[in-house]
């Protein structure tokens, strides 16, 4: 049977999601345990490819596995051999034409910054620390100009070299306490375009690039505006539609 | 001049605060740190030595440095120095006489248990994941008779073979959402004594052992019935008070 599976992990010690030799990879380890609880090897499917030390509250799997028992014993199997980095939230039966990434209708992504004058030790794996001022109004208008279909060439490249156009449902910036986050839903991301477009907001709020420019990006897909690709490790894969 | 600090760590990574040779230790990161700024070998004393795995959000150091700018320079100098992992708190200057250790009056520490169905990976590194039944009623009383001045044999050794006698001030757990916290404020701690203290309540509540068990192991300081010392990863030494 097809299961697909609602996973979350802290992305810091890892290589990425996807499989790579000799080196630790969210995927080995889920291909790894189901080896292990199945007696045969088992291929992982995935909706978003993360990078390197981006975590995931809602990455989506699907295998396809002969599984004799339960689905929550199955998923409790999973949870008692995985390491301490990542858990298994929810499991079901799926048709065994489900695909997690060809069927998902849209991605959701959160950049977390934190704002306090002083890093954080307990903060640091989650976030990135910017204590200096933003202007967030600034950045929400720039956000704003993302939203709908555009060729997002200017802020990422095509995972398989194809076109460049995305429609971004939605790009939220919102403040609480000593928290920033930019929320992105997308039907689906260019490879580092979420890191990108942060460090791009990022330059409107410290009022180095204005948010027409960001418009500006948008039209003719130069790169000479954008900003450098934040670090992964605010990032975080919060959900994925169908 | 004698400089005091409050800093705060993630333990993980560490074994413990204390130098060692050849292993990574809180203490061995903020001497390298001031032998640098200084450019002298700077020895630092601290008020508790936390084992491997034991976090601090307000553990305080002293040291002696010849530092010729402000004391706002040396925190920044510190913490731009330091791995993530540490942060530099606060900074002030003290009279040569002041010792971490000996001038302090009380030690505040806090053990995290997380009571969810599930484990959570961005929670793993910083608490206990404990789901089971625990009668928290029960280990209040059983905490209620750890207050006052008590031989704590039963419950950790001394850390200079000298006496096992003990003040706590305060020991209180506290349930909020998914969160069940253990917080002592005692004179000074036996070497594992916070986490036999949280291992042995923790079989009160699981109702194997009952509340007036506690009162007789601190009369008797027999370890029979104390439980075994929980994970370190879910103890954090909160404040020092002087």
């Amino acid at each position: 049977m097809r299961v697909k599976a609602v996973i979350a992990y802290d992305g810091t010690e890892y290589r990425g999601f996807q499989l790579q030799v000799e080196v630790p990879t969210i995927q080995a380890e889920l291909e790894q345990v189901l080896a292990r609880l199945a007696c045969a090897p088992v291929r992982v499917l995935v909706a978003g490819r993360t990078d390197a030390g981006v975590h995931a509250e809602g990455q989506v799997i699907a295998f396809d596995v002969s599984w004799k028992h339960s689905l929550g014993k199955l998923q409790r199997g999973m949870n008692a051999l995985l390491p301490e980095a990542i858990v298994v939230r929810e499991v079901d039966e799926v048709p065994a034409s489900f695909h997690p990434r060809f069927d998902a209708v849209s991605r959701h992504y959160r950049y977390t910054i934190y704002r306090a004058p002083m890093r954080n030790p307990f903060f640091s794996r989650y976030s990135l620390h910017m204590p200096s001022f933003l202007d967030v109004n600034a950045m929400q208008t720039a956000a704003d100009t993302l939203v709908g279909r555009h060729d997002f060439g200017a802020f990422g490249s095509p995972p398989q070299g194809d076109n460049t156009v995305r429609e971004v449902m939605c790009a939220k910036w919102q403040e609480k306490e000593d928290w920033l986050t930019f929320d992105v839903e997308a039907n689906a991301f260019l490879y580092r375009m979420m890191r990108i477009l942060v460090g791009t907001l990022l330059r409107v709020g410290g009022q180095s690039l204005t948010p027409a420019r960001i418009a500006e990006c948008l039209q003719t897909q130069e790169r000479d505006r954008t900003g450098p690709a934040v670090a992964a490790k605010g990032l975080c894969l919060m959900a994925v539609r169908y």
